[in-house]
């Protein structure tokens, strides 16, 4: 009989994703189910980028350009500019569905089949299927929940890069550690690159969210010192509450990458126009809508992180950036107890949904006592998602003695 | 310094829009440039689905569903169903980011690298660029313009048959020779496959556009008897004036791959949420709007047919289904002329822009003498295509004696 590719089985379940199943069958037994699994915020979509889908009068809805919508384009350009980037052109952006395709492309246009990129464990999980997708090895270097996921010694990432070694990725401000990379931390990775010639690719789709004075460092900002060698990636998801609009982009000074996907850009022909044209009305966005979103996810880490410090046993390093944490918990395996959540437990009707860590490592047996929390709910939810776990985690320790 | 993969060189440019940079410079200078290059049809989008945008109230956009949006799975459920193909459930749909994620996710699940499927050439030219990025090769069998690009003899077909070979890939009707496979080669087809244990992969994505009082013979139809190795491909572009719009299907019994393509596509998240809404009406599309357009582009089809056979020295069949034909011109390269057209002739200060033909060929000079047609324009734009096309070659052949 004709059989499926092997490659087709290595592609990896996503770990936000794979209990879904069993939080639809508590929402069909009545209970609600709070989701800290999946980043997609509860926070409302800009009006003027709402407004254009209520104002449509376009007819037939017809193919884009596969470099991008120019009104999209354009509007990046600005945005860009308006961060300090002014030497941004048309000419370094190509328009992608979604920051996941800028990494897939990315990794395509850097890696042979086989060929190598550094990511720092835990990381952003569908890093893992795009691998998978596209024949290359990531090859993980560890970062500890001890002193915040920070990067390790310049040493140790050298010892990690070998003939096959291709490029470094991060995502800055991160996922799902919630970490901001030092201007200091860049400095080294980009010395690190220029020294072993290889790509840095920065997925900076969290840019916006970094707390507590801090700032952010882009790869942007290096890119001028590094043309060839420096791919941004980014998504409009995140920063508009856009999730459900597939709109991203791949930026980079290096003309044969961007020739090379465009030609794949040309290939699946247009990202979508309807989402490229609502995402073209970032530049109408007002400040305030920024100013009101960043202050309410500020606010919500606060609070998360408070409430969990106060769980006996629980290990919570303060997120600096984005609006993830891995946190610690004190259980033996927590996809079982993540699971059992979903499964066995409620409160008053209700349970929360937390994405299991191991899935966010390459490394096999790490993260298994560590959950990721997305803080995309409002303040009261993720109080009352506290509780809940709190009163979980004294349950769960009394049937399952750890 | 870091290098780009080889295999990002290997993607090829798209022979339907690598042309556009020229279409672009006699746009500036104000010549008029008719479109029939690129299958982006002009004829509206069902109200009912231009609806879905303006009475837009869903805020946030959040993230759909990987599998796709369940109210466009039912609606593609009960469209199968209609054409009379009961068996199909939730089960067995995956819902892609346009019919191009379809056969991506079909050539990454069938195949691992260098393993082989066969086309027949000239085929759907962005099927090259999908085995490129999937790393898998495309063995073309050679069909003739001379008898309306039909299959050849089975014996021709299995003689391509090797150890890497995984799958035959079809696109019925046809883009871009508007071809309709008959039965009687359906089942040869289906009896090859079943032999030498292949896949076969039917893009169907112009299904409704069979003209002469023919019927389409979907994969669909062997699907219960072939269970594991019929994928037919889909997208709601054509049928609806949707191709901005980016969604399309993977349907299969094969749960096996429906599993793989599920853990991709949960690596991309979901496809877009707007799109998928405005799909999801497919239902409600009124019977008289699929007549309007099937007459329409029969129309179209018949002005085209007759104008194209009145001009001396072109070679034309007549186009069974879709809304493509390839034709051959008097002249030495089409991609010189087709160049030609954009950057040297106007007429009262019009032109018209067609594909080169070569590039939907994978056996190097085949195909220099062709181009293809996209009849998507109305039928006064056609004519004046072909009156624009009748000049451009009486002119083109006293400037370049062939």
């Amino acid at each position: 009989m004709a059989s499926i590719s092997k490659r087709l089985l290595n592609v990896p379940a996503s770990p936000i994703r794979k209990l879904v199943p069993f939080a639809q069958a508590a929402k069909k037994r009545g209970v609600k189910v709070y989701h800290l699994n999946i980043g997609d915020p509860d926070i409302e979509t800009p009006k003027v980028m709402v407004d254009v889908l209520r104002t449509w009068n376009t007819n037939p809805i017809g193919y884009d350009q596969s470099q991008g919508n120019p009104k999209f384009i354009e509007s990046l350009i600005t945005y860009y500019h308006s961060l300090g980037y002014r030497f941004i052109k048309e000419s370094h952006i190509q328009s992608t569905i979604g920051g996941s395709e800028a990494i897939s492309m990315a990794m395509f246009a850097t890696c042979q089949p086989d060929d190598e990129i550094i990511v720092f464990e835990p990381f952003y999980t569908n890093y893992n299927s795009y691998a998978v997708v596209s024949g290359i090895r990531l090859v993980p270097i560890r970062t500890s929940i001890t002193n915040g996921f920070h990067l390790p010694e310049r040493s140790v990432i050298e010892s990690k890069i070998h003939k096959k070694t291709r490029a470094i990725l991060i995502c800055n401000p991160n996922n799902p550690t919630g970490t901001v990379y030092t201007r200091q931390e860049l400095d080294i990775l980009v010395g690190i690159a220029k020294k072993h010639k290889l790509f840095i690719l920065s997925d900076e789709v969290y840019r916006e969210y970094v707390y507590d004075g801090r700032n952010h460092v882009s790869l942007l900002s290096y890119m001028q010192k590094i043309p060839k060698q420096a791919i941004v990636l980014d998504s409009m998801s995140k920063r508009y509450s856009l999730c459900g609009v597939r709109v991203g982009a791949l930026i980079t000074l290096n003309q044969d990458i961007l020739a090379g996907v465009l030609r794949i850009a040309q290939g699946r022909l247009s990202a979508g126009l309807v989402d490229q044209l609502i995402a073209a009305k970032l530049t109408d966005v007002p400040v305030s809508y920024y100013k009101n979103v960043y202050n309410e996810y500020n606010r919500r880490r606060d609070i998360l992180f408070k409430g969990l410090k106060s769980i006996p046993g629980v290990t919570v390093p303060k997120p600096e950036g984005a609006f993830y944490t891995i946190v610690g918990l004190p259980v033996d395996d927590s996809e079982k107890f993540c699971k059992w959540l979903l499964t066995d437990f409620q409160d008053k009707g209700e349970t929360v949904m937390l994405a299991p860590a191991a899935g966010f490592y390459a490394t096999q047996g790490l993260g298994k006592t560590e959950v990721r929390i997305a803080y995309v709910l409002n303040t009261r939810a993720i109080r009352r998602c506290i509780e809940l776990l709190k009163k979980a985690l004294l349950n769960y320790s009394k049937i399952h003695k750890v």
